[in-house]
């Protein structure tokens, strides 16, 4: 597209460079700043080029952090002895909005995949290998999605910490609250069926 | 949502205040900028904050411009005597896109709705009439959407501008190119009808 401004047309190229924006969701955006005051866009742009070059990836954890060390890990009140294995921040961030986890993280950041030239030595496995003896931990939770690429990454790690004394879990698989039995698929209906638990342990206390 | 980043949360809570763009959308923007090199985001957000704090309006024909007065109207080979009056920059861009038109633009700024209290007051209509004598303008065509508040600005500007010697038209209204009679509205159909051209006009030289 023309465009009236080089002004305008230099930004829409560089909101266009953004995922799932594409030329006309760009100007959407770029007509909407023009139309706010100049210090608020001023402080729009400040906010991300400050976040850009002030992040760092906490030492313990791989996370996106504020300091060296991660809030998370630097918090005495989780427990420093468990560590939940995710793929990268987003499972971080979701895992935390459940509220109930209290043990630390370990951001891999990806998962083995073949296909993307992504092995063992691109992830951050052995760091997590590295904590385990540092850090005393006592449990590896492994929530990594239930893919083909997730269940491959999970066996690795299996593979790689059962030379150490550890309980080693993964988060539970099944048919999820809400959903309907007749809509679940059949892997999930099966292992769900496989995996069946004492009603006790139903009842969330 | 709560993040392990104060810098984060900050970038996704501005980024959210874009139109369209909801907390996840906002954070998967955030997460693609933190991988990207930081002299690009850099430049990323240095781009966005000079659009804003340069851009100016044309004194002439009210659209943004990069200089006091715009590059179509600054550029001597446009029919200076016609100007197409729009609503707003979007719709320059897509008559500019067309390629066919060689006048000039008068940018409104909106339309008139008493809904959402605009008035022609809060339009550029004055400025429009002022330019009349100063330009010789020897046509003023309204590419107005057919919309109700359309028509009543379409018919608003005729009132002004009756005193003045000049040819005044509408963008032609039918049956889209492509499109199926069918499942054209009644209308549209019946004003396409009405407003029968003769077969020689049809075909484009």
């Amino acid at each position: 597209m023309n465009y009236p401004s080089k002004l305008i047309a230099a930004a829409v190229a560089e909101f266009k460079k953004l995922p799932g924006i594409g030329e006309k969701t760009a100007l959407r955006l770029i007509l909407h700043i023009l139309k706010q005051e100049e210090d608020k866009v001023g402080f729009f742009s400040d906010t991300i080029k400050k976040m850009r070059s002030e992040i760092k990836t906490c030492t313990k954890c791989n996370n996106y952090s504020d300091n060296s060390v991660c809030e998370i890990c630097a918090n005495a009140n989780r427990d420093q002895a468990v560590v939940c294995v995710v793929e990268n921040i987003r499972d971080v961030i979701a895992i935390e909005n459940t509220g109930t986890y209290r043990g630390l993280y370990h951001v891999l950041g990806g998962i083995i995949s073949p296909v993307n030239g992504i092995g063992p030595d691109e992830l951050n496995i052995q760091s997590l290998v590295d904590r385990i003896p540092i850090d005393e931990v006592k449990e590896v939770i492994m929530a990594i999605s239930p893919t083909m690429e997730g269940d491959t990454t999970i066996y690795y790690i299996s593979k790689v910490l059962q030379e150490y004394d550890l309980k080693l879990t993964t988060i539970a698989r099944g048919v999820s609250f809400g959903g309907e039995l007749e809509y679940t698929d059949e892997l999930t209906l099966a292992r769900s069926l496989a995996s069946r638990m004492p009603y006790e342990n139903y009842i969330v206390k």
